[in-house]
């Protein structure tokens, strides 16, 4: 069987998809630090009824939907590299638009995990790095958790660009596992835990420089660190669940990278 | 004359202040640092003509106004620490919201500098920190300059925190300049040359640590450090910029101060 060559005007190389996605880590680092300055604040993700419409909605989930509109009208998702939360129907953009280079291929491109992203998001990910409690800052907490899922949700469907690569590399290595829709096979051939260990201890280090307290007078660096996130926690949220989440991208693409 | 005490659920203090200042300036140079990824991107700040309404605005401008108004719509104005850019008629919150502490002088608490804040950003400071040049990414060029635009607003406003404690600490060294309108004499009153220079170099050195290059393995700090934002360039945007901004805040609040 032929691999399907995909039409691009950009050539995507592992090179350049790895200096993105580190990066990307430091865009997500800043966006851990910037968050944990407020508490989990749930009732701003928690369903609340809406005094305008009456309708049911969190104030996070009613704040990105319509940020993810007004995103649209200036040409966000027109980046291959960007993918809304909620937008079934993407409006078009009210300014001339970028053409942006399509390096993905067309049936594979459109996978989108953000439905989970969100879930794992709330219930797992947040609570793990934000201090309980609720000081009423609901604006700008939504603002926040906004600026972090998207920086993650670039990062997890970055998988897309990296199965992209790893496929043109090697088609046939991946062409009997995604015939046979060996979900286990794929995960297995995109798997490499040396690299994914040196991600997470990266990661803990850039937590611990970004995230310090920078002070004026030398040699104060010598007394008690306090981080703004605890660093381990920030390798672990890229253990457990942005490094995963990204080969579930990669695999999902992959399972469509034949049809 | 008997200086107007003002109600307040808190007391502000000047330690209180200081501490949110020093930790704005994080917020302030991570933006930096995220918006410097771009290139200048003129063609998203410049006029164009929207197609959907046939309207001339610029891209930012579009996207800038239609965000303040769902921001608006989540509470974020309700908090006396934030500004809008755009908003003459802040909507109404559609969700329950924080009753916040009036700490400031109501018939000063409107204070708002941000169109200049706009002409300052786009013609002066954004192209001393970002390379020139246009890559077509204007969505997200757009985010990133509102995220620098509302740090840095956000800093320069709480200029009113500082008048109104300064003010309360010692109304009578204040009272004769603000009678005569004497913005000078404020100016001067308003002005501690050695408490500026300690927060040049303290943003320069957060500039130094927040946009190196962090590497996994140990040793290579040795190497050149390559700095996404030039750490001298921030100290400067401090003292040319934000200082002197946010202290034409604090002379204008308290020139309203005993209205």
């Amino acid at each position: 069987m032929s691999s399907v060559v995909v039409e691009s005007d950009v050539q995507l190389s592992l090179d350049s998809i790895r200096e993105s996605l580190i990066r990307q880590e430091d865009t997500i680092v800043f966006s851990l630090i910037e968050r944990a300055k407020f508490p989990l604040n749930s009732p701003a993700f928690e369903e609340s009824r809406c005094l305008d419409s009456g309708n049911s909605s969190s104030l996070t989930e009613f704040f990105v939907r319509e940020i993810e509109t007004i995103q649209a009208k200036v040409g966000r998702y027109d980046n291959p590299e960007e993918n809304p939360f909620f937008l079934d129907n993407i409006p078009q953009s009210v300014f001339p638009t970028h053409k942006y280079p399509q390096a993905l291929y067309p049936k594979a491109s459109s996978v989108n995990i953000n439905k989970r992203l969100w879930d794992v998001y709330f219930k797992e990910l947040l609570p793990s790095f934000v201090k309980p409690g609720d000081d009423g800052n609901y604006a700008s907490t939504a603002a926040s958790d906004l600026a972090c899922l998207q920086a993650i949700s670039r990062r997890i469907h970055y998988g897309k660009f990296v199965a992209e690569v790893k496929f043109s590399d090697a088609p046939h290595d991946y062409e009997p596992a995604i015939c046979s829709k060996d979900t286990e096979a794929l995960m297995k051939l995109l798997t490499f835990e040396k690299v994914e260990e040196m991600v997470k201890k990266r990661v803990e280090k850039k937590a611990e420089t970004f995230g310090q307290e920078v002070k004026c007078v030398s040699g104060d660096e010598e007394s008690e660190k306090n981080y703004k996130v605890d660093p381990s926690l920030v390798s672990r949220i890229y253990g457990e669940w942005l490094i995963p989440l990204t080969k579930d991208v990669e695999v999902e693409y992959l399972l469509r990278r034949l049809d």
